[in-house]
């Protein structure tokens, strides 16, 4: 199908980036009132992360979601924050576990501040992630938002589970990469947009309108196949991104061996000898540079660049495709051209 | 206050005894049933820790609170596996900050399994404790579980964060200590009772009765000095215990240096010359068995094992005079005895 967003692209990108910017600001100012405590300590610590910024498209998404039925209220606020929280949580106890030095430009949690700290950080993100869903639920009387979360919560750690044990194994298949990215990373978009709609579609004033089961089901399908188009065009980025755009060195995936969509649609199509070349750079950390310029190349000549690119696109159209049901408004738009950034950006 | 529990001690400690462990074989059941579940080997190393046993003391006093109103129900066992839950996971975090090898005579989760999966683990126990929680709300249309549960996590990690930072510590005032112990392990125990008595008194059969906010307040308070009355009896235990009973070395805290009212009772009314011998053995790891006696029988030449007792003691009475204002029912008796035995217990 052709969404609205390629028949006009740059003023919708446009009005996008300026509207994720809009509500990123009201997310930067709650989380920063949401973690000021005693022991300072502590709190600052869990603070660091969330204020070295992020693209905040998480809550963004939530925010959105809930916008579909009514205007945004402090409840709809305070579970977008929740998944924010949530999403940092993850971040500082994936870097511990990954042993990353650097995130968002700076030191991780654990290098700054040390790792009992750092754990302590993660799960004061945790616990705070819960307290907003649990006071967004009792305010606006409506249920389940704290019960997506807890499901989100236990896929995100299966997902970084599998993650893990993947560097370990000779071959993944694509199923089983494309289960790992649903629950380390798309369940909690799907997860942002469904608790969108539980909030947004209260009826608790005669603006509003009440999200039913369907509605909530499509917006599920819309966060799971926007999480896996914002993933995939990760995985697209880190092999075949611009350095100066992504801040991330390029190659860096194939030098760690890291298992991504690229990997194994190369692994999977490749001829023998083209497998041979490959893997004397995949997880070679001393590659040289144009040893790793060769393997991209060889990429490239096997279309996995392309192909990557129609998979992210794929899952962008099925995002695009959910909200057909919903009224022609325009937020259905930005969230449509939400996906379609999803797939094409650059950084 | 005399308690009930003082008049007829020994048959109220048996019927005690004999009613934890019927509470505590419900909560095993759930315990693993709730914790199987794919990746398999995230799961295993999530139920690890449960399934090497523990006194279920968290969960019995939210089933026995919430039995104050009726019958106990499906509800009130989830929420109750909920707090036990929260508590594993605080454990096996506690235990990778700790550096601790053993807990339950067995390896720790890190020990076992490794540090990541230990850190996957703990987040896992976390949001499955949401999970039990949100159910339990949902199911018994009670509203607070979440918010309690939230609110006790928040604090139980800020109580980590302290008792972390008084090690560093030249000196901490009783004062600091027992808003730390209130934090870091009672203030779990506040929940406990709170979300008992928010399950039990939810009015969802004839046979059942709401508890009011005044009721609310009388067991957060019970839940709150019942457990500053273990963790004082905890302290004293790792002093003053006999070893072949409480399975930890004795005189253990002391050459850890670690902080508890023991030694700040005695920094607080030590003469300097009773002060001087006394620090020679604090934090000293390899202190000797006979310097580790004699710094004992200095603490006990200062009174500060009968002064331990007292406050130990007064703890659990104004726990058992909270409930003075209920019916004097069985389950009423029971959690008074259960007051009288954390302050009196010697394993």
């Amino acid at each position: 199908m052709e969404s609205g967003i390629e028949k006009h692209g740059w003023d919708a990108r446009l009005s996008l980036l300026s509207s994720i910017k809009f509500e990123a600001q009201r997310i930067d100012n709650r989380l920063q009132s949401f973690l000021a405590g005693e022991p300072r300590g502590l709190y600052s610590a869990a603070y660091y992360l969330p204020s070295l910024g992020g693209k905040r498209m998480r809550p963004y998404v939530t925010i959105m979601c809930g916008r579909m039925f009514g205007e945004a209220d402090e409840q709809l606020y305070l579970s977008a924050l929740s998944v924010e929280l949530l999403h940092n949580f993850t971040l500082v106890h994936d870097d511990i576990m990954d042993r990353d030095d650097f995130r968002r430009g700076h030191p991780t949690v654990h290098k700054e501040f040390g790792e009992t700290v750092a754990i302590l950080a993660g799960d004061l993100l945790f616990s705070k992630a819960f307290e907003a869903a649990s006071v967004a639920e009792e305010v606006s009387g409506s249920k389940g938002i704290v019960r997506q979360l807890s499901t989100a919560s236990i896929k995100v750690d299966e997902g970084q589970f599998l993650d893990i044990s993947f560097e370990k194994r000779l071959s993944v298949s694509i199923e089983e990469y494309l289960k790992m990215i649903y629950l380390k990373t798309a369940s909690l978009y799907e997860c942002s947009a469904l608790i969108g709609g539980i909030v947004g579609g209260v009826a608790s004033s005669s603006t509003r309108s009440v999200a039913n089961e369907n509605q909530l089901f499509l917006l599920a399908e819309y966060g799971k196949n926007l999480g896996l188009a914002f993933q995939i065009r990760d995985d697209y980025l880190g092999v075949f991104g611009d350095a100066s755009k992504t801040g991330k060195p390029v190659g860096n995936d194939l030098r760690r061996g890291k298992k991504t969509v690229i990997t194994i649609m190369a692994s999977e199509s490749a001829s023998g000898a083209q497998l041979a070349r490959f893997q004397s750079v995949l997880g070679n950390s001393t590659a040289t540079t144009g040893e790793l310029n060769e393997a991209i190349s060889l990429l490239k000549d096997m279309g996995i660049d392309a192909k990557c690119i129609a998979s992210a696109k794929e899952y962008a159209e099925r995002a695009v495709k959910s909200l057909s049901a919903f009224p022609e408004t325009g937020v259905r738009e930005l969230l449509q051209a939400l996906a379609h950034y999803a797939s094409t950006r650059e950084s």
